[in-house]
């Protein structure tokens, strides 16, 4: 019976995720490690990278992740050096970044970040799975994201590559569903994040559906945008921590809907090919879809932009395009 | 079809989580939101309680709970008063509790805790479902429990109360795992946690299974009882943080399992009739199944006690004499 379970057991996902230490991957880790992330027949080893002045921090996670006996893990390695955190994964949440520090200029903190999502990058084509498929939450997300894919090239595809803004995603249907009286938060569809995954952010509520039915309101929220774009810094305000919770469940859907597949309509930073005029090599979140059969996401070119739409976009893209033109001319240096 | 499916839902569940602003809240939270406890087709509305000082970091908790958009759940709502935290309620996980200052008596800690747990006990009885399933994580659990249950009687029986000693279980499991090489720790099974839930607690491996098969070791390992009773103190020493991750995982099986039943052996601190020489009325942790058909636990009482076990449930059950000698003479005053 013992050597039957064994034998009919799918081959266990290694699932790198960075940051391990930090506040974002303790809520994420058990999304995974339950199985609630790649399918709940699927075993998982899970690799946990930081940097070495959190080792015993990183330490502490793994004592505590072995505490779970979680029914699906079969592996859980700590490191503080890129080659064997990479090495074969399978799938990669990109958590760990520089957070801004008080008095940093945005240029700084920028190149900080290009040296951390292009060594990355160069770990990912040197030890990574060609197949590997990269989700990037650290910030600046669509940016960083960028970098890591033109360092992986051309061993892993920049298509293999997604900035998060399904936290914007996630937010924007909570506040609809209570600005509206609707109980299931989950079934307000068809919101869209265009963009950046920053304040110039423009979360699109005017194909909103509930329930498969069209909203009776189609007309852009100045003011519900705003909500949207502040409620990171609302949220700290509060809590006096920044969102993990909500970042790591938006993490897991987005990484969840790559894997499994979804005909809904969602948001995801992904590599530009001039949809919607944003320019080719942009990571820009546009509306996808991820066919289920093949797990590839495909942007859905179908929405009609009206003025104030490509207003907004207009004024992410043009974010997006300085974001980019200072991380290249940091990676020169 | 919107209508049909609210009319086919099933009745939402009112859970209540204490100390709501809190590290191991936090974790346990998306748990119960994801479905992960109480079913995944089971609607919930959260109670979230803590107290008045901790009001603004709740709100955040809300606001990160609602950026979520959990597709089951139904209501989120926070108190710092326990009338309305209590009502109607189906489930309580009892969470917060005084934890121990720096230079705090024990009989001082105990009694900051008899008066909480004797005005939740009251609350409950008040308030809640005369069915309500209540689990006490806060310390000292054990005795928590029985101060509770105390003061919701006659309304709701000794019985629907529960301490923690999972985490103990799972953490026993884990280590057993590593040292035996064995790849899903999850499937080491008959654990058995005998006691207190503290550091007199007996953790008994002499009975374990891994996938249905005697394990070939049945002595007790005075070094792994060790390891076992030291491993919170452990992760804080790594984490500079008290277990958080674990707990919650640890608080979600224990809930999971008296909800749904499990016909694995599993610990809990439950009131004790006298079984196994404990003397009747202490909250003592025992090996317990729950039918999955009236969804009772039962002590197993088909385990053969050595000297070696008889004299460790000695030492913990004279602790737990003591502190419910000490919790009473508190009730008093």
């Amino acid at each position: 019976m013992m050597a039957q379970k064994e034998e009919t057991e799918k081959p266990a996902l290694k699932v790198l995720i960075t940051g391990s230490a930090g506040q974002i991957a303790y809520s994420l880790i058990p999304i995974v490690a339950r199985g609630d992330v790649f399918g709940h027949d699927q075993p998982i080893i899970l690799h946990l990278l930081d940097i070495p002045p959190m080792k015993t921090v990183l330490d502490g996670v793994v004592m505590e992740i072995q505490d779970c006996a979680f029914q699906l893990l079969r592996g859980i390695h700590a490191f503080v050096e890129e080659g064997p955190a990479f090495q074969d994964i399978d799938a990669a949440f990109l958590v760990g970044s520089m957070p801004r520090k008080e008095g940093m200029e945005r240029k700084d903190l920028l190149a900080a970040n290009v040296k951390i999502f292009k060594s990355q990058g160069q770990a990912l084509a040197n030890f990574a799975k060609p197949t590997v498929k990269v989700l990037v939450v650290g910030n600046p997300a669509n940016t960083n994201a960028m970098i890591a894919a033109k360092y992986a090239a051309p061993k892993i595809p920049a298509t293999s590559f997604s900035a998060m803004t399904r936290l914007d995603q996630n937010r924007t249907a909570g506040l609809i569903s209570r600005e509206k009286g609707l109980s299931d938060a989950s079934e307000v569809k068809r919101v869209i994040i265009w963009g950046n995954h920053s304040s110039t952010q423009f979360p699109d509520v005017s194909n909103v559906t509930y329930k498969g039915e069209k909203l009776p309101f189609t007309a852009h929220d100045p003011e519900m945008i705003s909500l949207i774009q502040k409620r990171g810094a609302a949220v700290i305000a509060a809590r006096k921590l920044s969102s993990a919770m909500s970042a790591a469940k938006a993490a897991a859907d987005h990484m969840h809907d790559l894997h499994h597949g979804s005909y809904d309509i969602v948001s995801m930073g992904v590599v530009s090919e001039g949809q919607y005029g944003v320019p080719a090599g942009l990571f820009f979140s546009f509306p996808v879809q991820i066919c289920p059969h093949v797990k590839k996401w495909k942007i859905d070119e179908s929405f009609q932009l009206d003025d104030f739409a490509k207003e907004r976009i207009a004024i992410t893209t043009k974010e997006l395009m300085e974001e980019r033109d200072d991380a290249l001319k940091a990676c020169e240096v």
